[in-house]
């Protein structure tokens, strides 16, 4: 599958890498290549990713049957702006995976400003924008080592799935598989609107996080 | 210990009735006993807990060593200012464990309305309101029958206490211990301020309790 991974942090760098491993076709979407490229070591992280390519967000939008947006939520809209999705003219019914949290650290204190509430998600915002798209949020509930990788963490831990587009939704469940994480512990909570509920558990993880003292944590389910 | 509940429903039953099943000393306190008793079974259910006697807030406040919020969280606020906490005579620092939420079904939909958010929560709110009591928050985050019996739901899952005052939380933990919680599994998340991440997991449980089918459902950490 050709995804595109829009996003050049942490998180994008986990996912791109762990894609182009289990065997897709990967670009990754920036503003200006040539900038990322001195930044943060992005250079050595592509000599060591050499089968991933690093484009613009345009390029990357034209590549992708997936997009995957791993980009900072505040900064989310316009990345798959500039990536063409509200107009994304190869691939009607786009498939996004939205990672993505809108979080705020610049105020200090112990937690973050966060951009979900009970009647709105940065997931839906983004569908709204882009309605020819089919978005399905996902694995924003965790470090991405772990989105990745999620047999770095022991147990039965899940990861969630919320979209309104049950094909969309199965596409991305392939690609949590090859990720390692077996279907019974990728947990479809419905509708989009589900991830209100995912994205105002960020602070409850960032706490269990601190808690724990690492990153490397996530929940179960138990019933 | 002489414990006062207020609220008089589901939650506030399954706690009272719990309190005294261990050996505490328990009043439930309301608006209006009289009308209380009248209404959805509260007299069969006395009847049924001969050890628990209804009063009304003022006297439930007058009793309490420690005082359990299970109200509607909407009502919090009026229901402890009923039961005196603002001066309350006897007991300066009255431990007050809030198990309460928020939540306003009234507009239909998936999701209620939540009175939580990253930079406020109910426990702070009640806090503000009440500085010379010790608020607490725990419990929040689970159906109130695994709050009361944490047995009734298999695995090592979890809940979570969050207080500025390390004597009240003590105080909490031994309530918890006493209900069939083992130690390793009630998380101090800290400083009051973790309420607000406790409250912003509902709308997760909703999801996680709509997609399992019951609401004896919990999470556990995984690390």
């Amino acid at each position: 599958m050709r995804i595109a991974v829009l996003g050049t942090g942490e998180v994008g760098r986990a996912l791109a890498g762990r894609c182009a491993e289990v065997g897709h076709d990967v670009v990754v979407g920036t503003r200006d290549p040539a900038r990322t490229r001195e930044r943060d070591g992005y250079a050595g992280w592509l000599d060591g990713h050499p089968e991933v390519r690093l484009v613009t967000n345009a390029e990357a939008g034209a590549h992708a049957e997936l997009l995957v947006n791993a980009t900072n939520g505040a900064g989310s809209l316009a990345a798959l702006t500039d990536a063409g999705v509200a107009e994304h003219p190869e691939h009607p019914g786009l498939v996004v995976l939205d990672v993505a949290n809108v979080l705020d650290f610049s105020g200090g204190g112990r937690y973050p400003g966060i951009g979900a509430a009970i009647d709105h998600s940065l997931a839906e915002q983004l569908q709204a924008a882009f309605p020819a798209a089919d978005v399905v949020k996902g694995l924003n509930t965790m470090n991405c080592q772990v989105m990745a990788r999620p047999d770095r963490v022991p147990g039965e831990h899940v990861t969630f799935v919320a979209g309104d587009d049950e094909e969309a939704k199965a596409t991305v469940r392939d690609l949590l598989s090859a990720f390692g994480w077996p279907e019974h512990r990728v947990l479809d909570l419905g509708g989009l609107d589900a991830a209100r509920a995912t994205e105002m558990y960020l602070p409850l993880w960032l706490s269990l996080s601190g808690a724990a003292g690492t990153a490397e944590v996530n929940i179960a389910v138990c019933r």
